[in-house]
Formats: C-alpha cells, structure tokens, sequence
C-alpha cells in the first residue's frame, strides 16, 4: 500500500481526534513517561493495516516503535496479540484512537471478504468490491478487500467504464449508449453494461459489451444468462449479494461477484490497546 | 447542522469517486440532457442526511432540484420516497454515489441510535455516542446520532476529560489522575473517570470525580455502584453495549449509556435513485 | 469540461501571478474604472479554452462580464475577435495574464492536434495523446486534444494498464508481465503492451495483449506488425510521432497513433487583450 | 533552488499522474524488486533540473538513489548519461514520468535561453523573461531561464511595477499614471513603462520613468527611442522578440531584451530512463 | 506544546514572509556561506516559544542548529542570550523574520501574564485568557498564557459552554438558557453563565449555573456576590481585566479572572537576531 | 482589499473559534431565532476593516445583512455605532468573536498609524510599516497601515531588497553586497541599504544604494547623513521608532520613517457587539 495520499488521510483523522490537544493526558501524564503496550484482538477474524497502524504512531511521534506481530491478511484469534507498542506515553495515547478506529474498520472489511471468498472457493468465481463505499476511505477499504482474498472494481468513475440503467434511460438504449462510449472513451477501457433481463443481455451482446453485470437476477436467469453468453463477455453478479446465497450464484459460473456490502456495511473488528507498563 | 468543513468533507469525497472525471456519462450522455429521479428507501429505516444530499448535488451543480419528501429523523418505509431531484443528467450521475454513500451511512446510524433509544424509553437512560467513529464523518456521525434521538459524549480528545485505564496505569493511580487534570485542564470541563471494578468507584468519589464511567460491568455490579455512588456524580455504562441488554443496563439507573457499535459497526440503510425520466 | 479542480487549477495561478496584489494596476486606477475590451487572435489556429477564459474572471471578480464569439475547435484567422470582456478595470487587469496563459496553451495543444488529425484524415487511424504532459494541466491538456480532434489515452496511471520495456525488464518478460496484470488488476481495463520489435509483437499475441504498441518502429516494421496481428489486438504507432509522417505511419493500417509531442512541446497561439475603453 | 512550494508543486505532479495507484506496475512487479538506470539525453541542450529530478523520487520513496552525472546548465549531448539511478522498482517508476516530464520542460526552457544569450553575446544586452508563462511552474522556469543564462523580469504583479498599454488606457495617460504609481506603490520598486512610439517615450521620460519598455518597435525606432533616452532611463525590448533578430535588436544599445517564448512556447529536451538491470 | 497544525502556521508564516524567494539573500549571499548568530533579549521580560523557534529552522533548513539558552516561561534581562544559532547563512536569514515575529509575541503574552499573576499572588486567584485572541495564533498564545503562570479558559466554541448577555437576550433568559444547554450539550461540560447584576447572580444559582462570570462588576459586588455564592458555584471575574486593579479583584474572594488583554494587546517583547561571523 | 486569500483567512479563523460547532449557541438558541444588533466603538480611534467585517459573516451565513455606519481611516468616538446587523442569531453568534478579533485589531493598527502621521504632519516624511508584522495577519495590517494614513514597505523578502547588518556581515561588505545584488536581482527593484554609521553611509553612496536606511541614529547624526546624501538616495529612519519623538526624527529631512510598533505591539480597539433585540 504506498498510496499518495495516505498521510494526509491520517493526519486528518488525527486532527479530528485531537482536536486542539490531548487535555486529559496533557493534564496528568508528565511528558517524560514511557509506556509499553499490546495491541489485541478481542474477536476472531482478519486482520488488516499494518502499515496504517505503524504510519499512524510515526506521523504522531516518530520516537514511538510498533513492532508488528502479524500481517494484512492473516488470520486472528481472539485474545492474539496483534503488535506491540513502546514509546512516549502522551504520543502513544495521542495516536491511539485514530489507530484503532482504522485498523478495526479495515480488518472488518478484510473479514467479511474472507468470508465471501471462502464460501464460493473451488468455483472460479472471483469476489469483487464496488463503489458503495466509505467516502474518503476508499483507498483504504480496496486495500482491505484484496488483503482479504478479493479483487478489486474500478477505483472510480474515471477508470472504468459501466452503463447503468439511469445511463440506459438517458442515453436511450444499451446499443446507443455503447457505440457511443466506444467511440469516445479511451480505448484502453472495457466496457461494462448492467443488464436486469435475459433480453437486455442479449441487447448488450449485441451491442460487443466486453463485460455484462445481471443485476439483482434470479439464479435460474443467471444461469441462462451465463449460458447465454458463453465467454462472449465476462459476466458478473451483482445486487444486494450480501444477502445472497453466494455458493448458489458461483454455481451459475459467472466470472465476478461484486458486493457492496463488504464496505457499506462494515462491522469492525474489535482491537484494544493495554498498557503493559 | 452548519459546521465549516461540510463542503471540503464533499468535495474530497467527490473527487475520490469522480476521479478525473466520469467516463461513462460523458462519453454516452449528451451535456444537454436534462432528468428526474427519485431516492427512494429500499429498506425500513430512519432517514438521516438531507442537508448532506441537498449539498452534493448543489456543488456539483446549482442547476440540480432537489425536494425533499422527509426530514431528518423521520421513520421511513421500504419503497417509500425520500426525495425527488431533477436537473442535467450528467451533473446528476456525477454527484449520485457520493450522495447515497452519504445519507445511506448517516441513515444507518440514525437507525441503530433509534433502536437503543427505543429499548431504554422511560427509564431515564440516555444514549449517547464515543469516539469509535469511522475517521472523518465524525461531524455526520455524530449528527446522525443525534437525529436518531440519542446525544453527544465529547466530540474529540480538546472538548472533554476521560481518564481511563492506560491513563490510570501512566499516571499513578485514579487519585493522582484526578488531582492533576484538575490542576491544569480549564475548569469549564468536568471530569470524567473510568472504573472496572467496585473498589476503583471508591477511588473515583474520593478523588471528587464529576463523572464515572462503569466500564464491562455486570448488571449487579452497575447496579451496586449505581446505588454507591448515589448521585455524587453521573453515571455512564460502557463497554461493548451494542451486545447487551440495554434494557437490563438502563433499569441499573445509570444515566448514561455510551455505545461505540452505532459507529464502528453501521449497517447501511439501502437507498437507491432512480431515474423517472 | 466539468472537472473538479479546475477552480483549484485557476486559483493557484491567479496567486502564482497576483502575489499579494497587482502594485501597479493599484496604484493608478481607480477601483470605480470600467473598461471594455476585445480578445484578438494574431495567429491563424484552433482555438480552445473558452470555459477557462470565462471561469478566470468569474472568479476574479463576478462583475465581468465575458462574451464568447468563438467556441472551442473552431479555426481562427489572426486578427480575429475570440471574444469580449467588461466589468470593473483593475479586475479584468488582474485575470488578464493567466487568461491568457491558459487560453494561448490550450489553444496551443488544439492547433498541433489538428493538424496532426488532418494529415491522417481518411485513413481510420486515431490521433492520442500521452503521458507526457505539462504538470499540472493534464485536464486542460486532454481536454485541448479532444477540441483538436482527437482523442485520450489513458489519463494516469491508475486508469489504465501499459506494459513497458522497463517493466518488462523487472518483470521477467511479456509473457509473465501480462499474466500477473490479467491476474491482479480489475477486469475492467484493457492490457496494453509496449513491443519494439517483430518478435516481441508474437510474444504480445501469445500473451494475449489486448494492445499492442508498436515502438519507434520503421514504416516496414510496423506494415507487418499490423498484418500479423491481424485485428487479433488493437494496434498503437508510438515514439517520437512528432517527428514522423504521419501520413505514411496512418498508411500502415495501425488503429491509433500516439503523440507526446502536442503536449510536451506546446507552441502558444498568440493572443491578445486590448481595452477599447 | 530553495522554494517553498516545490515539494507542493511535485506532490500535485505525482497525484495527478498517480491517480490512485500505479496499476500495472502494482500488478506484475514485485514489491521486492531493485532496478538501476540510466537518465539519457537524446538530444543535445542545455540541462536543468538536477535538484528537482532527485527531489521527485525522495518524495515518492526515499529508499532511491539518484546520482547526478551533469548539472543545471551543463551543455550535454544526445546519448550522454545525465543521472544514475537505483532502488525499489515500483517506486522508481511511480516517479519517472513527472520527473521527466519537469526536467524535460525545464531543460527546454534553458536550451532556449542559451540560445537566446548567445546570439547577443558581447553586446551588453541581458536577456530576461516575461510573465508569459506555464501556469503552476512558474519558479521552475524562473529558474531554468537563469540556468540558461538569462536573468528574470519581475515573478509577478506584486514584486514588479510595469505600466502597460491597457493601464495608460485606463488611468488617462501616461504621466498621470507613474505620478499616481509613485504616490502609492512602495518606495522600494522603480516604475517601468510600456511605449510603442517615439512619443511616448517622451512622456515616459518626462514622466520620470526608471525603465522604459520598447514595445515591438523597429531596429531603427529602438536605436533611436535608445539615442533619445541617453541613459536617463534603463531600456528594456520587447514585443515577439521570439521571432526577431535579436542581435539586431541588442546591437540598439538597449539594456535589456524580455522574451516570453522562452517559457510560453517551449520546446522539451527529450529525455529517457532505461532499467539497465 | 506538540499540537497537530503548528508546521502548518509556520510554514504558512514563511510562505507570507518568502513570497517567492529571498532576492536580497540569494543575490547577495552565495550558498556556502556559514553564519553563527545570538538571539539576544533587548527588554527585561518573561520568554516563551522556544520550540517555535527552533522548529522554524528545523523546516527552513534542516541543517541549521539552533542551541537554546533558556526555557519557556524564564525571566530574562535586558542583553541576555536566549539562543545561538549556526548554520547555512541563506536558511538563518530566509527563517528570521518569522522565528522573531513569533517568539516575540509569544514572549509579549508570557511577559503580561506574568505581571498578572504576580499581582495576585497568594491570593488563590486563578488568571485565565479567553477568546479575544490574534486569529491563526491561538494555539500559540493559549501556550504562552500558561508559560507566564496563568491557566487557560475554553479554546473555542465548542469546549466549554458560556452563556452570554447575547444568548440571554435571544434564549429569552438565564433560566431557559442553562435548562436548553442542560438538555442539550454533552455531560462533559459545565455550565457557566455571565451575569452582570446582583440579580442575575440569584437567577444563576437558581439555575443551577456550574460556572458564574461576574461581568464589569464594581469591587463591592463583586465582593457581595462571591458571599452570595458561597462556592456553589466557581467564579469568574471579568470585564477589562487589563484595566483594573487585580489585586483588589483578586481580594473579594473570586476563584478565577479573566483577561482579554492578556492575548488582545500585546506588546512585544524585543529580541534580535546578530550575527557574530 | 481585494486580496486572494482574504476567504481563507477568514475560514480559518472560523474553524479556529468554532471547532466543531458552537455549543452553547446551537443548545439555547433555536434555529428559527432571528437578531439584530450593532458594533459599536468602546474607545475613540481610527476604525479599520469593514470590508471583513462584512465578509466574515456573508461566509458564516449569506442571510446575515451587515450594514456600515462608518468608513476604514475614519475617526470614530466612544459610544459611537460602527455597524448594524441582522439575521439568524446563531450564525450572528457564530461570527461575532472572529469579526470582532479582526476589527479590533485592524483598527488598533490604523489608530497608532494615524497618530504616528499626524505628528509628522508638515513635514513631507512618510510613516511607513516593516515586516515585524503578526504572522498570517500582513495583508490585513498592511491595509490598515494605509487606512491609518501611512504607506507600505516592501511586503516581504521577495518584492524588496533591503541589506541589512547581517547580509553585511556574510556577505563581506556593503559595496560588495550592493555590487552582487545589482548583478542578480530583477533590475525593477530599488537597492536600500541599512546603514548605522556616518561611515556606513558613505560606503552605501559610493556603492550607488537607491536608498538608505538610517538605523538606530541619533537625530544629530540624521541630519548629518540626510545632508551628506542631499537626495542623491531616499532617506529611511529606522530603528525603535515606536519610542522616539517621530516629529523630531522628521525635521532632520528624512523622506521615510518605518516604525515596527505599528505592527507588532498592536493595542486592538475595543469595540462590542450588543443584540438589541
């Protein structure tokens, strides 16, 4: 992860939290204690943000020393320690929510697609993201997914192309809209085309969709519609997944799952900080 | 809610999702086309966030309506319509996402809030919020919590005094804590102590706390402080609330419960826009 | 051109050119002084900037009132009038020079590609632009191509997946860079690779390319590169296309032709400002 | 070159060109990867940027090691070495375009100036720039115009008093121009004028200009505007001094020739870095 | 002092007093030239900022070592070292200006609060600032406050409630006020009401005020309303603090007084900066 | 004032008094609840600053309606109404301490320049400011140095030059210093020299200085050096001119007196804002 831009994100979480300054621990801490400390799981899952977590306490203080115990991706018990902590005591306190507020939030996402990505295992169908997301955490949240055994969408709207159905509506068709992005996009983009019916697939592969999304579709439409399509296009499931059978709709053998719920609906994974001394 | 860096919060988050722009509606929609839409719940809910949903579209573009059909705060019903909008197509799409992300966050928290404010009515419990919240929608969130019915704990680490266990164990002891924060810090705050045990209330009442924060307590044992403390100071329950009874928490009298899961753990509240014409 | 960021872009260069204000328009005009005047070409070209050349003064001062008279794309004669301009004297002074840096660089860009898209007019090639690009103006820059007549390239890096020879290099070859991007990047964007050579074009197709760049190739080379790929993969003439004819390069049947040179080596159109009152 | 801004400037370059991530190389090099390289000219010029080029990677990871092999206004040859450079692959070549992209146009803005400083080498004449320049890298150029030889005209309208045509239109002539100029502009700056006849030149002495501007005049106009002055004033040429002889014009005798093609019309010193392993 | 924005103040401080370079300096001063300086007092007085001054340098020029010679909060006296400093002669130069503009007004603030303090020593009086404060240097003045022994009231508006003769007027009186906040504002905070007479001292008891200021009061009620108090509530005295006799204030019994000249008036203390080779 | 980045100033100013929201405000006073009031003057001086006074609240809320009752340099009374307001109270309220802090201040700088002219009067010096100027304030004070009657010295290091004893010292004399800035820097700025003995400003004749500073002189040796340079460069005293008789400092002939006290020990003019209902 060495995403420009990260700094700032956390400066800014740190400035939100602090405020003007830590009153408490300014008020009864003096600033020549040293403290030593663990950071722990307090539930099983994924974890995720090393790095966050380390580049936290080093924008804070950089006399603090976070020594990690595991990495992005692996997976945690409750009650392992995740890292160890040493370092002034006001810093480490200063530093301690923004921490823990990020690396929760992102091992909750690392979590929820392990799950996912373990329920359709064996089938090829892979776990995708979407833009339903956190505003101003994407970087974080795409990192997440992939650390937690997904792949990633597009980043935005700028590098990727799919025609939704407002786009169909406004645009006045599959076939309009596609000959027209084809014509003026850049040619390094595929095109992607949501279709909601067995009709619309077939209209987008008329139209040479690169990728078709079946959008909130049965798992008997999809499985038509996969056959439909026969590696003509790349095909992808997608609409309220998280709610979904995901095995079931593997089994259609669509290429992609994408669910937004990964990250719209993220339940954190529960860290604390113990002071050791 | 009329707090400076509403506009910068959009703006940023407008130019994660936009990128360098939106390929897809600008290659395949005319700049001319003009359309209407509708927000619509697709889930049972409590709305949160039209001020937030009014402001993306008018910074996208001040030629976009929007009219609102709810009010912050309101019971919403799946299907129901939340509000209507109509302006340049492009412009419409271009602040879509980021709206919804907005409001179907903040409409999450409202909703959770409101679920533990309806588990405690008439008990004289309050429910108020900490400082578990996802890093930089603390203003939203914390208006959310608000809209849902609950109230406020302190903003940041400048606005309230907390002295917890880590400050406990760097500062020598909850006696020590106290007399020092109420040296230095300004006396337009109280002091807010956090206790684990029955012995360390003791400690707090002695020490003049203003505030004691009964920390992964059992119902007898709160209800033991509770009766301890006899009003000296205010009471707040903590620790992991989102996982118990809140009902049995409150019937303690204590009378305060902050709960970290309406922020950490937001389930989003489904929105969708669609376009009628 | 509805970016984000281009009133960022217009303000950075009014405090580039303004400083801590204009001493000298200050000093010797009144702050009630009203002036007219005319934007004049004195160059035959393609202009392009006009949302800019409005923008500028509207944030300057919304008094000014700008009138277009040319729109973006169009040809201009020297002599000719592009536009109007009035409103309050030492606001119109104040615009004035960045107006027309950005205008006469935009304009610039539009005129190069012009007539690179018209030497190869009829043959179905397609002009682009690259990467090399003035920092700072990407967006003007690509939008000053699209006025010219031809199209964008990916816009940076994220949003789009080029294989070149130093990536080939750490890589360990085409086969294994293609295979590791088909792998890690989303589905959504194409892979394009960078090949100097015959052999290197048969390595592409067996990976799979879905471009190919036919790098600072001789004419002959690059006739045979397009036959053996045979429509297998979208073909790309790169490498000092500034330099080359054109026409001959169109000849050879490559779908798109890329030039760093329009935005590398910008010639201003000369444009002036001249108060008629 | 020790700006304040400069590392703003090269951190906008590189998330403009970045966007959210180097996709293809994130994707088929490995984290662990080291390359070493070569900067090569490939044309002959005048180079500058040294200090920018080694910045640009400190900032995108300071684990890479750039060795300068020439300096800022060294005359180098096509196929000479500029710099050498090793480290983390990915990271090198997240920075590699926007350092070429700033080396390339500032060493064309030095190649230019030289160019320009030759052809009056002898003459006395000094040659400066204008305010005609690239938005947002206007201390870059300022710079590259001194690395080529030349000196600079005022940065901006703050620091420089310089009564145009448009001023004189405004404020009623030119002598009641520099008498306002000199009641109220800081006692710090001289006052320069713009005159485009004989006559002028007249008033801007009476009027106690310290510098007057031959504003595109004849060879023969300016030797006489430069007889008539005798030194009473410093005489600046200008006016498409791109397109002139300047030898001619430096042969007039005056003090100094400002040319705004230097920096509004530059041409880039193509430049390339080759992994060499 | 280890707040999250001071580079930021610093750095915007030297951008002001930059602009675009030192041209004196620069011109005048080549780039290996070496200084060795004293910041030396040049008025007897409290000094304060010298974690200012050296991060001033510390983010002009890294190179630069500055050796303090007193601690915040010291008296010093007329023509008593407060700093060597040594180091690149341009960066000494270039950070100069700002480190003595903000040292010395930090020094004015520590010097007055002194005298304040000292003037009702023994008394148990405690001297606070408020909120008329420089704007962009409250957290600078804040720390100065408590350098020169006086302690700090709320920092903004949103950590600490006082309810002033304005909110009376427009809640529609002290009782609605305070019962509206109670309900309202987080149980962090204490409730301080300003009261003007005797009787709006009563209608703050009643209320149940945590905090009365006793505004503008002459002596003797003051006196009469710190007996009518009688520590159930702390008190404030303030109202042109900067003008009265503290002492006497200090005497009728009030817990704190507040004084806006404190951080409104300022007079700096004298510091120079000489080189000695 | 039409300065960029007035706005900016402004806002954070704003978000430095406001935090994250005004609580006493936003829990006593309903949103619906409309004010007015007036500014009105506590001490007689020289008003300064409507302009922001007005901005300040169109940025806090544009239903706000500010209207003047006084000009900036004019003199106003004790008691005397300065401005009148109206609109929603909380936003009155949440404007009034920054509207208030700037104003004061503002105006505390025009009233001392105001007096430091009028001792002057008839005598042809000008009273000019310095660059011992509150930090993030110099556009703000630089106006109401001129709102008071005076006039502005260079803004900062990069729009004048001035050697003083230090570029003396490191840059091996004056007429060498004067030699190397003539060389080096744009030939559109005067060279002033700081000059503290008869001596020294002979040497800055001979060197061909365009000014000279009469540092910390006796008025004896003043009038010497003014007589010695008999207007062949402007005359500049300087020094502690906050404490000399400026009138006798005048009558020794010198044609500018630049007093830092102006700027850096500033006395804010008391003003109030009341609710009239």
């Amino acid at each position: 992860m060495n995403y420009i831009g990260l700094d700032k994100l956390i400066l800014d979480a740190l400035a939100e939290d602090l405020g003007t300054g830590d009153i408490t621990t300014e008020s009864c801490i003096p600033e020549s204690a040293r403290s030593e400390g663990r950071f722990r799981a307090k539930m099983d899952g994924v974890f995720c943000g090393m790095e966050v977590l380390c580049r936290v306490f080093k924008l804070v203080d950089p006399r603090i020393t976070v020594t990690p115990l595991v990495s992005d991706g692996d997976l945690v018990k409750k009650g392992q320690d995740l890292a160890s902590i040493s370092g002034p005591s006001r810093s480490i306190l200063a530093g301690e929510r923004v921490a823990l507020n990020l690396i929760q939030h992102m091992s909750g996402v690392a979590t929820a697609t392990r799950k996912a990505v373990d329920s359709v295992a064996g089938t090829g169908a892979v776990i995708v993201d979407t833009r339903k997301m956190t505003p101003g955490l994407r970087v974080l949240e795409k990192y997440a997914v992939k650390a937690g055994g997904g792949r990633n969408h597009r980043f935005n709207l700028a590098d990727g192309v799919l025609i939704k159905d407002n786009h169909i509506v406004a645009s006045g068709g599959i076939g309009k809209a596609v000959e027209a992005v084809r014509r003026n996009a850049p040619h390094t983009l595929k095109i992607e085309v949501e279709a909601e019916t067995v009709d619309q697939v077939c209209e987008c592969l008329e139209a040479g969709a690169d990728i078709i999304m079946l959008d909130n579709m049965s798992i008997d439409d999809m499985r038509t519609c996969v056959e439909l399509i026969n590696r003509r296009a790349i095909t992808e499931a997608s609409g309220n997944m998280g709610e979904r059978d995901l095995r079931a709709v593997a089994d259609t053998g669509v290429d992609i799952i994408s669910i937004g719920a990964l990250t719209h609906s993220v339940v954190a994974l529960d860290i604390s900080l113990k002071f050791t001394k």
